[in-house]
């Protein structure tokens, strides 16, 4: 049944109040589809819908509600209520929420929650944003060292309920640190007088709560991991990351990336749901670092005057006329070396000593690419606008050297701030076209000058 | 105890031939770490170290390999070792491995393994390339309606060894049509003599063959799925997706819409490891195009050619030197909204239907940006450049529109192509650069014409 009859199905029964229904057809329903339909109701009725639902059916609804609807939910609770949902939420699902609401209300719905957890939450939202401690959660499941496999099956049975995966367990020595891990397939495939020591793995990775999500996601891609252990900086265990988060900051990373490198600064939020004044914002300082870069294109151009007003044989305007064809290849060649080098750099492909066998490599497909550029350039100039040869081969040449020179610097700028510490993506096509935009037209204007005194 | 200290301690071992101690050693390591170190050796200690490994580790290290040392590995066995290795590969691995290599030795390899794998591994072999059938896995845990939770844990007691997961159980009926999915947790935490269709959650998703590995991820994302069913047209169960090949999948489908955004032909192969005529080739059409739609742009150039020759006042050459600046604004402003659309169209945030809320928010965006520069340019021409009201109002004007054109095309492009199903990623910032170029240039001159004949 496709989406859109569920929806007119739940909005009849929701019409009518039919309560007993609709909660029965509710139940039918993928908690993330419920969290959709929700989002397109009006708040009363939304939390009529909330309401019916059995309460950890509710929880997790509404860990899949964006900001708004989140907003909306909470606000028509009172504090019981809304504090009770925390309670039934994951830690990591309820501090993410909590962190959108304002201070007050935050400290008002602590005040209910009892001391253990009001510390757990607290300690939580002291973690820096997007380290691994922002986004871990508490609910793992762990093991004493010297523990059988029945015990541990025991156990797993009585505390696994609340847990977020009991997929992978956790050895601990009695000062809590982190021993190994052991796959639940593992313990399942074993006797039950065999101690969890001779199953696990010693050789496990893990993450620091204060490590950023970057380096979590790349830790996890790189080892094809469902859950990550997160330790302090006493190697204590303290909690762990499961796959579903990591899908998301790999995401987030990727569009932080694409923003960056078309000149934003990057924002967090949904783009619908950003204010035009923030989306002005994010964009207006990057424009204005380029436009005032311009000038110095600008001051080239006039710094030529005399050559593009040069009425031989109409070659100023022949000059002036080829200046947005240049200054695009050079601008579209950068983009491709600088988004294969940013984009190599990301996924662990390429390293900064890399950059010779990069800036060779770049050099014969710039040889290449700029060779059959500059050939059809040269033949359309004579052919299709009847430019003498010296003018072609003027407008050719430049050509040839700026897609050279987009190359090069595509790829070694993107490396230059890796080895700097920089991101990466800072050096993408906006910064790099106005630079080759400058030096291009030094470049077209010298050779001019030269073939013009000849 | 970093990797590149176990590099050197590794060499050691290796270097002096004591095989004993060099076994201990790599038994400590993680598949991946083993294989990243495999890959800094030459054939013949690549070999010596492969050789030492269990079997099933060997699989799982040959799994993570890349391209190039599969084939070093490979070229350096007899064909009764290789096929004995691909015998111990999940089958979703094997089959990307056969892939890369050449027919006849695959054909070669697939005679000497018994008929019932060969039928199956040319089965995946048919699967068209990116389907959710190309990297599914066959290796997942079924159960029949009707069984036991006690037949259940006997059965992956039994057969769960082999299995690529064991997390998430697949019940099926007589006809192998899927029913429903019972998490391994559920079991664990039920009593022996409960029914799995008592437990089986019916409300699950699932993927069929020829899906597109982009609909498979998405879908996984969205239910915060670790492994998803792949059925067949008439509804039976054929395979699963685990989450570690769709975190694969998710940064592959990245890379293709990095690459599309910056004018080239999306590979699937690593940068360095692309030949460089390859590499040329899948970035020349899209520089060819852009390069031929500049003539355009020259084109009106050449048409106000009168106007860039004026010399009352400098106008001419004002006008030329701002070229690049108004281009440069247009671009960068294009490149803005477009990778804010394509991006969001990408993670699902933004749909086709809300053109005009996007379009309403980037005038609006627009405006703002637009205006402030357009104000910082007037105060330079002015200041800086000495120029009169009227060229510094010209050239302001001009930046404004442009602005907001590359803003309104920016967004309206890549949703016009995803509603033709074009992908929208081709709509990105060089062709509306491009675009941008030509309008920015129009109105420029335009505006100029009307000014001079004041």
């Amino acid at each position: 049944m496709d989406f859109e009859r569920i929806q007119m199905r739940l909005d009849k029964l929701l019409a009518e109040n039919r309560k007993g229904e609709l909660r029965g057809a509710l139940s039918m329903l993928n908690e993330v589809d419920i969290a959709e339909y929700m989002g397109g109701l009006d708040n009363e009725k939304m939390l009529v819908v909330f309401r019916l639902l059995p309460k950890d059916i509710a929880a997790d609804v509404f860990a899949y509600m964006d900001t708004d609807q989140r907003q909306r939910v909470i606000e028509a609770m009172d504090d019981n209520e809304a504090m009770r949902l925390v309670d039934d939420m994951f830690i990591d699902d309820a501090v993410d929420f909590l962190e959108e609401l304002p201070a007050g209300v935050v400290k008002r719905m602590l005040k209910g929650c009892d001391e253990k957890k009001r510390a757990l939450i607290n300690q939580f939202l002291r973690y820096p944003e997007n380290s691994a401690g922002s986004i871990m959660t508490i609910e793992y499941m762990e093991l004493r060292i010297g523990t059988t496999v029945g015990e541990a099956m025991t156990e797993i049975r009585r505390e696994g309920v609340d847990k977020e995966t009991i997929y992978t367990l956790y050895v601990l020595d009695p000062q809590r640190k982190l021993l190994g891990t052991v796959p639940l397939r593992k313990l399942l495939l074993a006797k039950d007088d065999t101690l969890v020591d001779q199953l696990m793995n010693t050789q496990f990775v893990c993450v620091h709560t204060t490590d950023d999500q970057e380096v979590v996601a790349d830790t996890v891609r790189k080892y094809d991991l469902i859950s990550i252990p997160v330790v302090d900086h006493e190697e204590r265990m303290i909690g762990i990351i499961t796959i579903d988060d990591i899908v998301d900051v790999i995401e987030e990373e990727n569009t932080e990336d694409f923003e960056k490198m078309a000149a934003m600064i990057p924002s967090e939020d949904e783009y619908l749901k950003t204010g035009v004044f923030r989306l002005a914002g994010n964009r207006f300082i990057w424009l204005l670092i380029l436009m005032v870069s311009a000038i110095f294109t600008g001051m080239i151009i006039t710094h030529y005057e005399d050559l593009l007003k040069n009425s031989a044989a109409t070659f100023g305007v022949v000059l002036t006329a080829c200046i947005p064809m240049l200054m695009g290849a050079g601008g579209n060649c950068g983009a491709q070396a600088s988004t294969l080098t940013i984009r190599g750099l990301a996924l662990g492909e390429i390293a900064t000593r890399d950059i010779y066998k990069l800036l060779w490599k770049e050099a014969r497909v710039g040889s290449i690419v700029g060779f059959a550029l500059s050939l059809l350039n040269f033949g359309l100039y004579r052919i299709l606008y009847r430019q003498p040869v010296s003018v072609a081969a003027t407008i050719s040449a430049a050509l040839f050297l700026t897609v050279l020179l987009a190359k090069a610097l595509g790829c070694a700028l993107p490396l230059a701030a890796k080895s700097v510490r920089l991101d990466p993506a800072l050096m993408a096509s906006p910064l790099i076209t106005t630079i080759v935009d400058a030096c291009s037209l030094l470049i077209l204007f010298t050779i001019a000058t030269n073939v013009l005194s000849l």
